[in-house]
């Protein structure tokens, strides 16, 4: 039945191509056997359970081969139906463009950005190594645990060019991660041409470097050879890396070329491919009994295994209600936690934000065994640590802190794959360095992951270390993402209510800013009030002329402003808002109450100018170019940011 | 008097790092050794003629060891003074906190954000080896070349982990670029830690991998084991890794030990270490005699090199008058070039605007030889290539196209070095995948370099290929970055007009946006005006009631919904903005010409709020979500962005 399921799903992702006049044969005619052969004989899946927990996960990094994934989905008995396949690229349909989680039954992550995907599975990885190594009961004097898969991921060779791959696998490499099998798609071939001028490492030699161990095979139609070496790699004891040597296109007219990368192959191509295939040129031709004969083959394979793994989870809910672990959900989390009961009096305020920032994370941590994450190499400065969350190392994973090295755009994705386990990760560096993994975060909120990106230095007075490590304009980047919430509180009550509106929406990845203050304990903060993204700090002492927004630390500026001008009988608002888009959630009600029909000015050390929505450009005090390496204090002087400038700034816009 | 020089570099550095407070003693203590024996033995530098083309260039990767490279740069006679010294980490000092290129004589990249300075010094080797092929003449039956020098990097842990790094290094490999040399300061410690937990890999055997030839000093401290395995690597006919295992921190109480990294050395730790190196205690203690015989020394072994290399360059000008290549500047380029007689009339713009972007790329490339560029793989999409460029591939460099690989962030990176010898590099991909290079698109904005960003596919009509294909948020991005030029052109005369403001702004950075849109004519564009940044493009027919403003493709968009208007007698001014940054550089008459104090309203396909400096954020009408995969003209209307809804849009805006 080989020839026949990988001819009929050639044929059928074909026919979807064709049909939407876009998409990518390619990696259709090359990379057919090895997801067929994955898909029959190695996924411990169950296709009418595609959410059971403990299935194995497979990504598609090289998401632009949808088709294949998709027409193997339906082949497999996955509820994607033969119209679904029609509407393949169509608006709404259940088989987009690019692989997207959460639509289609089977797709374990949203692909195409190459690179990001094995990230990501090297983040289902850990995941699975995390749980693995936390779950554990004793069944007939031995100890197994319920939670126990592998991570398999298709890449070619644009995957294995991006930096990103290569971040995440040297960490894959160094934490042992044996549970990860990379199958790649290595046919020297691309969309503009060979890759002769571009790649001719030997990458088998690399990835042995990097701590995995490799494996080849020659022939990438010869599946006897795939499934020697996919069984081999499963034994592993290091991750798994198969080279698997494959002709882009095969049996079409342009194989081994690049145009059959991304061009609907012609009529006569199709044919020609479909007569030598044994296929009906009819389209979209389904053999249903093979489909049948497929879908019970797998069922018998994995049954077993299946059953097996649903009575050991329910064994070990018998055995452990008082866990420890107990709020860990075993499915993508969209659940929300009220920490508004957390013991938050013990927090000590007398030091850093940062710090302050920590014990949040901490106490957080004590009652969320899901909160997992670490930083690029930055925890002593970050301080995004989980003081007795032990350190995860090479071969000891039951842990919570994560030593990403010096990885952001690995951090991220990694981050994203721990995410669609249900974890509730953090990933923490400076916040110029979000640059690096914007990609990343950007995969976040398309995927709706309660990833927390924690961003600290979060302004030009950085200082020394100059304008390389002084961000500017990184707050505009972060708010224009779409779905992603941007928060920026000033002390420890607005930190508490930040985290409290990120664990209360689950479906939006969040960054939250953190500035590289010492100590800051304001009168008037509150958390609660925070959780709406604006309130009134300060109200005006005499008839108001006018608003003051601030976020983070300038809304000690502007108290300070207010109560200078305050001398001077000029009366201000002052509104704290921590998150500009939470604040844009709330009732029109609300939103007036804060923010009536007065003049508002806003200050903040970015050029965001999603204040734009609430006053005029004009009215907002912020920073357009590159920082100076010099004392903090100096470069706002430089900057026109200081006290004093801004107060005649505030004056000139009162005055207008 | 190595032993000397090496005690009087270090202890500059730390007296440097104690007088700012701030700074990193580690890399000063592990790589003085390294650096000492570059600059003293190897390099081919002229100190007192910093820009002579032809040196050797020395980039420090570890951004963050700068104080060892001043120090360095001071004892070898750059113009540096040791008052500069003592102003490290100050206001406008020639000493900033990071190395920054065209403040400090000496410094050639400015550095910081790691893995950045090496994927930079890549694209200054293969700038040499493009150089090197296409200079070429005959002296004493020998051909040379003028060009012909290495470029030296030195990284750290951190530069290794970085994805960037291996991209640019991986390119590297392929194409053979044995003029780069780079030395790793190999000591298994950073910022947070040991690398234990996060970079175990066998490196050199990765860069084996990856076409280097790899050597090893097994004590950095020992001077003639890194000259002699230094002077191997200069002989290379592969570029070349030097793993140069180190101590961190040598020397200090805290040596080995991640503390040292960072944190300024206490009193007792910096006595202790100058009494072992038998430094005076005296702070910024200079060994005149040894400095004086140090620049002595370097003057006596290059001396001979600098004046021949004067004589070859001097002779192949007079040889060369007539040259193909005679436009190419030999210096850091702050030229412009006035394109505006180039040969514009046989440019066939019956074809997609990818299409006219590629003749008007290439009729430059006919006038300017210093363009050279290429792509992330999309030559064939995005259409940045020069037709009768040749293509760059191993050992054959005499050409203009280069294959970056699927590389983005390599591709930025390299760029920058590319236009740190004097290049005009472009460099392209689709819009979306902009975030991949952001971190470099920010260097080349800080250090003002002409890098050309050509990014196409730019809005949601991207279609079938999904969400993660359709920027939305990235025009944002890209506006928010200080001194970068971003420019969305509609059609053949725009993107010349943009092109002639890009070669007119040498110290800006660009980013050029183009459609995937198919043919488009349109009446009474100008390519002069588009210089302005913004000119009126349609006036209104009758009594104006209000402004459109529009840029790339949606000025068709605004041309249609004015007429439209018009038969229901609203009467629209169309102004077409290609560059807001550019606009905002006319004089303010120029401003109120083209805008009016009328009611003004922006279409644009991205959530871009720069536009809030002519009109109120309720007058953009524009794109705040994430796209779908689905045909252009679908996506459009489910975004509301087709005609119909943006005609109701401005009807309601009018109205209000």
């Amino acid at each position: 039945m080989d020839k026949e399921g990988i001819a009929n799903i050639k044929s059928l992702a074909l026919d979807m191509i064709t049909k939407a006049k876009s998409g990518h044969p390619g990696i259709v005619l090359s990379a057919a056997p090895i997801i067929y052969s994955l898909y029959k004989n190695h996924l411990n899946i169950n296709p009418i359970k595609p959410d059971w927990y403990n299935r194995d996960r497979f990504i598609l990094s090289a998401g632009h081969g949808s088709a294949l994934l998709y027409a193997t989905l339906y082949m497999t008995g996955y509820d994607i139906s033969s119209e679904d396949l029609k509407n393949f690229r169509e608006l709404n349909s259940k088989t987009p463009g690019h692989p997207e989680v959460h639509i289609t039954p089977g797709v374990e992550c949203s692909t195409g950005p190459l690179g990001q995907g094995v990230a990501t599975a090297v983040g289902m990885a850990l995941g699975e190594k995390i749980l693995n190594s936390r779950f554990k009961i004793n069944i007939d004097d031995s100890v197994i645990s319920p939670i126990d898969f592998k991570t398999y991921v298709l890449v070619g060779d644009g995957d294995l060019m991006e930096g990103v791959s290569y971040e995440a696998c040297s960490l894959a490499g160094t934490l042992c991660l044996n549970n990860l099998i990379i199958l790649y798609d290595s046919n020297n071939m691309t969309l503009d041409g060979s890759t002769e001028n571009t790649f001719k490492e030997d990458v088998c030699k690399r990835f042995e470097a990097m701590g995995f161990e490799t494996y080849k095979v020659n022939d990438g139609n010869n599946l006897r050879q795939l499934n020697f070496e996919i069984s081999k790699a499963k034994r592993s004891n290091k991750p798994a890396f198969i080279e698997i040597k494959t002709h882009l296109g095969y049996g079409s007219l342009l194989q081994d070329t690049n145009k059959v990368h991304g061009t609907v192959l012609t009529d006569e191509d199709l044919t020609q491919l479909k007569n030598n295939l044994k296929i009906p040129l009819e389209p979209f031709y389904v053999n249903e009994t093979l489909r049948r004969d497929l879908i019970g083959f797998i069922a018998n394979r994995v049954g077993e295994k299946y059953n097996q793994s649903l009575e050991i989870y329910d064994k070990y809910i018998q055995d452990n209600l008082d866990t420890i672990y107990k709020d860990f959900k075993f499915y993508f989390q969209k659940d929300t936690y009220d920490i508004s009961n957390y013991n938050w009096n013990n927090i000590n305020s007398k030091v850093s934000i940062r710090d302050i920032n920590k014990s949040v994370l901490n106490e957080i941590s004590n009652h969320i065994s899901a909160l997992v994450g670490g930083s690029a190499d930055l925890n002593s400065s970050t301080k995004a640590y989980i003081d007795f969350g032990d350190n995860i190392m090479p071969k000891k994973y039951n842990a919570k802190n994560i030593w990403y090295g010096i990885r952001e755009h690995a951090g991220g994705c990694i981050s994203n794959g721990l995410a669609l386990l249900g974890f509730l990760p953090f990933f923490s560096t400076f916040l110029t360095f979000s640059d690096y993994l914007k990609p990343a975060i950007r995969m976040s909120s398309l995927m709706n992951l309660p990833v927390t990106y924690i961003f600290t230095h979060d302004s030009i007075t950085v200082g020394k270390d100059g304008p390389t490590h002084q961000p500017v304009e990184q707050l505009s980047t972060l708010r224009s993402i779409p779905n992603l919430h941007v928060y920026r509180p000033v002390d420890l009550k607005e930190i508490i209510g930040c985290w409290q509106s990120i664990l209360m929406n689950p479906n939006n990845p969040s960054a939250l800013i953190i500035s590289r203050s010492e100590e800051i304990r304001l009168n008037n903060t509150s958390a609660s009030k925070s959780c709406k993204g604006a309130y009134v700090l300060k109200e005006a002492l005499g008839p108001i002329q006018g608003i003051l927004i601030a976020t983070g630390t300038e809304v000690i500026t502007a108290l300070k402003v207010a109560m200078i001008l305050e001398k001077k009988h000029i009366n201000l608002r002052v509104v704290s808002m921590p998150s500009v888009e939470i604040f844009e959630k709330q009732s029109n009600e609300y939103k007036k109450q804060v923010l009536p029909n007065l003049k508002t000015i806003v200050i903040e050390a970015s050029n965001c100018l999603s204040f734009t929505r609430y006053t005029s450009y004009n009215y907002i005090i912020n920073i357009n170019k590159f920082g100076k390496s010099a004392d903090g204090s100096e470069v706002l002087k430089y900057m026109n940011f200081d006290i004093e400038s801004i107060i005649n700034k505030v004056i000139n816009i009162l005055n207008q």
